[in-house]
């Protein structure tokens, strides 16, 4: 991982091969994506701090978990000092680098884990648990004011499949596996665990149940928090460790307050994951619908109907025009199709072309099944003048799924913000959330003189609901601090949510960045319920102190 | 509610329409059905003690209700006094009636339960909250030496269905309302909440929520852990409100910590729960399946499928036996009928009549997805060398069943006793957990020398196993107090779920008569956890102490 951006080194976005992307940017942000303006500092420039760590503690955890997974080298301080916020990429490229962890210690299994904590709560240290390090809600860094040492757990090593119980469809699996990792092991089985956030390439089994998150397959395979069955957590009070039973009334559910905890509970070290045979056949398939009103309508009737897709995901129009921004240079024939459809849509259709919007819904399972779903989403469709564009736009979607992340620090390097505020809300509620968002940042763009976007999608859907999913990006006026811009911005956003119906986050958890809407989400005494449970567990504020609540 | 037993006043079981169930449990129990052994005594016979309560308490809550709605009537605090437990029941049967609350109190709205709150922590007193008074697991009685002023808390007047959100598919509802109520007031919208615990016609919404209920049709429509999307709870802490949104990550789940709570949080006054337009098509067809080790492995592979049953169950041998027992007088047809499948079953299919289970499995939906389904669900079962026997047997367990829990009151006055004990298990465990309580429960009835019956059935399938649910039944030996006898069943059983990987309730709750296996189910942080949640909320202990743990 990158010390000051997203993703692989060497790895990162590029317009070259976009014939439309670079007039796109020009058109939304005012920006000449030929320009250069600002690139992280050298690395050897940065001013990493000494350590702060006792001689005999230092010691002891190289008793405990080996030498050689104990380090205080620099980098590794400053990879895990935290996640990638967009406040966490703008500060680490400038070089201010926050409270550092002390040491990062990369335990082998549970028992060193444990060991581990001890030793920390004993020395009255921090442990900040650390998976794949891409939460962008601020959940991973220390607080500026922390003076006890600060023990970054890295749980990498710890990564493998324990075993998986084929006539329950149950695997028992490390906490600190890689998605890639974990879905190849399962997959040498014949199994998928169906989770795939847009973190997946980087991101862990730990962090996402730390983090309660939502892969883009939900509709199919559930969310983390329906999909971990039983969690193994090493705690200050000891090991907890719950039962992969379906369904229990055994009080308050242990495991779901797991679920969520980032880290402020314990350090999750396994888990028990639904898995299901790789499908015979999964395919998705593109739409475009003529406006916003008209996807949202569709999107809600296919929840309420008898079709069980694995994806369900709309864009609006803007988001729609920047994904056939990001098309590839394409053949002549391609471009002469395009121009057809476009033809097509408008004469025949009486679409608006700026209005339309661009749908992926996918399916799995047998040949009938899939038939059926889609025959039954088919129709669904039609009823609302929309039309299926076939599987191209969905095989192109699928494969660049992952890649969305390296964006922001290619705007970054160009001299521009962006960043994503996701909610959920009830179906009723999402067409006045939408135009609610949509006025507020607009406002927010208009107050600061700046030159914003602004684009979402809806996917995850539910029986009572769905998730929509912002992406906003602007150019900084130049008169005062870009992240102070940012933060009237992101705020307009998050405020309009809780103002409206939505909660402060679907599945990116509320770290330190939602922390101040998470009373007027769930109530004063709901907050008081999750700090009297921390408190508890948790007396001398160990375990990564400051999150949540 | 009769104060000694189960349902309405003058609804009782009886064998007299029923040719085949006094030789059954002449059979199963050495008990001759005509010989009533043991009445409750008269209720004039009580010694009801007097109130404790201070009169500027009365008062004041008088004041807080309406005089009306407060009450130290003798029978509202007997029936007031416990839930339905066979241990409940036989006590209150002998006239033991243990601590008895001081005073009922009956608010009408959300502010009155507040009042009511603050009025008893102020004065140091414990409150109960009180729905339809139907739990067998110890949740409703006062400790026996508590000293303080008992308020039990009734819901009853709050049972209004506030709203309903047509294109959410949610509805607003008081906690208080009964199960027919409930569905009498969304029918008329059209509407389902697709909830049926067997205590459905008794039971409420709130009392749902607080014990973590599951309805026969949970397979379609979720337990009442995922059909419940918002609560609103006074507590201690103030008024408790989480949004109906379908899913969040705003730390540890507030919504997951009331459901189970059993009044250990505060008082439940509403919910917004999921609610499904009325089906097109409602079936539930009988299936017959050759033995048991068959039957639960038709139930995994339709669970593994991608079949959407609403109902799946299977009782084994011993069940099926009972249920065939329990057949109305049929007509001369009728009986022809079913020795004409029986000698069909023998000849044709190699059916051993002593090992068959009989299975329910309900479709519900459009004409071709129940069509579909029963298409998909038809071929499993004929793999299994299972057959289809029709809607007859269906239909009459679709109209019996909320009527079972009857029976209990039936065998005391015949001096016999009789419960239940469910668990969850994952699907590779349930054989063996299965075949362990049968070994167990055996062993317990031998070493008290007492005649005892074990039945059991499958039912509530998920992805990763299903609920068993066994039903116990035997005649005391007259060596000792049979309530000690229940103890050492109940107990061996329970003890079997959770040495086999069960746990030990999936729907009942854990109470007081569930408590001591709670650290065996959760480990020890487990139940810290909950402690630290509950100690946290209410300091004073004064919302019904000494449950869950």
């Amino acid at each position: 991982m990158k010390w000051w951006g997203w993703g692989h080194e060497g790895v990162s976005f590029t317009h070259e091969d976009k014939p439309d992307i670079g007039p796109f940017i020009k058109r939304a942000l005012e920006l000449d994506v030929e320009r250069v303006t600002s690139r992280p500092v050298a690395f050897d420039d940065l001013d990493v701090p000494e350590p702060a760590i006792a001689t005999d503690l230092r010691a002891a955890l190289e008793e405990a978990v080996g030498d050689e997974h104990v380090s205080t080298d620099p980098l590794d301080r400053v990879v895990h000092a935290r996640g990638k916020s967009l406040r966490d990429l703008v500060r680490h490229r400038r070089g201010d680098l926050g409270r550092l962890p002390d040491v990062v210690v990369v335990p082998g299994d549970e028992a060193e884990v444990a060991a581990v904590l001890r030793l920390a709560i004993d020395a009255d240290a921090v442990v900040i648990p650390f998976g794949g390090g891409t939460n962008i809600s601020g959940s991973l860094e220390a607080p500026e004011d922390e003076t006890r040492t600060i023990i970054s757990l890295d749980l990498g090593r710890m990564d493998r499949v324990l075993g998986v119980d084929d006539a329950s469809r149950l695997a028992r699996v490390q906490a600190g596996v890689f998605g890639p990792h974990l879905e190849e092991q399962l997959n040498a089985r014949g199994f998928t665990v169906g989770h795939f956030p847009d973190s997946f390439t980087h991101s862990t089994l730990g962090g996402w149940i730390a983090t309660r998150s939502s892969g883009m397959q939900s509709d199919k395979y559930g969310d983390v928090a329906d999909l971990t069955r039983a969690v193994r957590v090493v705690t200050p009070a000891g090991t907890l460790a719950t039962r992969a039973v379906p369904s229990t009334s055994t009080g308050p559910s242990v495991r779901e307050m797991v679920l969520g905890s980032e880290g402020r509970l314990g350090i999750i070290t396994e888990a028990t994951v639904h898995v299901h045979r790789v499908p015979e056949r999964r395919v998705i398939l593109g739409y475009l619908l003529p406006d916003w009103r008209r996807a949202l309508a569709v999107m809600g009737e296919i929840a309420a109907s008898e079709a069980s897709p694995s994806v369900t995901r709309v864009s609006d129009a803007n988001e729609t025009q920047f994904s056939f921004a990001t098309k590839k240079d394409s053949s002549s024939l391609d471009r002469l199709k395009s121009k057809a459809l476009g033809a097509y849509l408008q004469r025949r259709r009486a679409f608006d072309l700026g209005a339309m919007c661009l749908s992926f819904i996918g399916y799995e399972g047998t040949e009938d099944h899939v038939a059926a779903q889609r025959k039954l989403v088919g129709r669904i469709v039609s009823r609302h003048g929309g039309l299926c564009i076939g599987r191209g736009p969905g095989a192109l979607y699928d494969q660049k799924k992952f890649d969305t992340p390296y964006i922001r620090d290619y705007l970054l390097d160009r001299g521009a913000m962006a960043d994503v505020s996701e909610t959920s809300a009830a179906w009723s509620v999402l067409p006045v959330l939408y135009d609610n968002v949509v006025a507020n940042a607009r406002a927010a763009f208009d107050a600061l003189r700046v030159t914003g976007y602004l684009m979402c999608h809806l996917s995850h859907s539910y029986h009572g609901g769905a998730c929509l999913y912002f992406t906003f990006a602007f150019k900084p006026s130049g008169d005062r601090d870009p992240l102070e811009e940012y933060d009237t911005v992101k705020a307009a956003i998050q405020q309009t949510f809780v103002d409206s119906g939505g909660t402060l986050s679907h599945h990116h958890a509320v770290g330190t960045e939602h922390a101040r809407w998470l009373e007027q989400d769930i109530s004063q005494p709901g907050v008081a319920m999750i700090r009297a449970l921390f408190d508890g567990i948790d007396p001398g504020a160990n375990l990564n102190p400051g999150k949540i609540v």
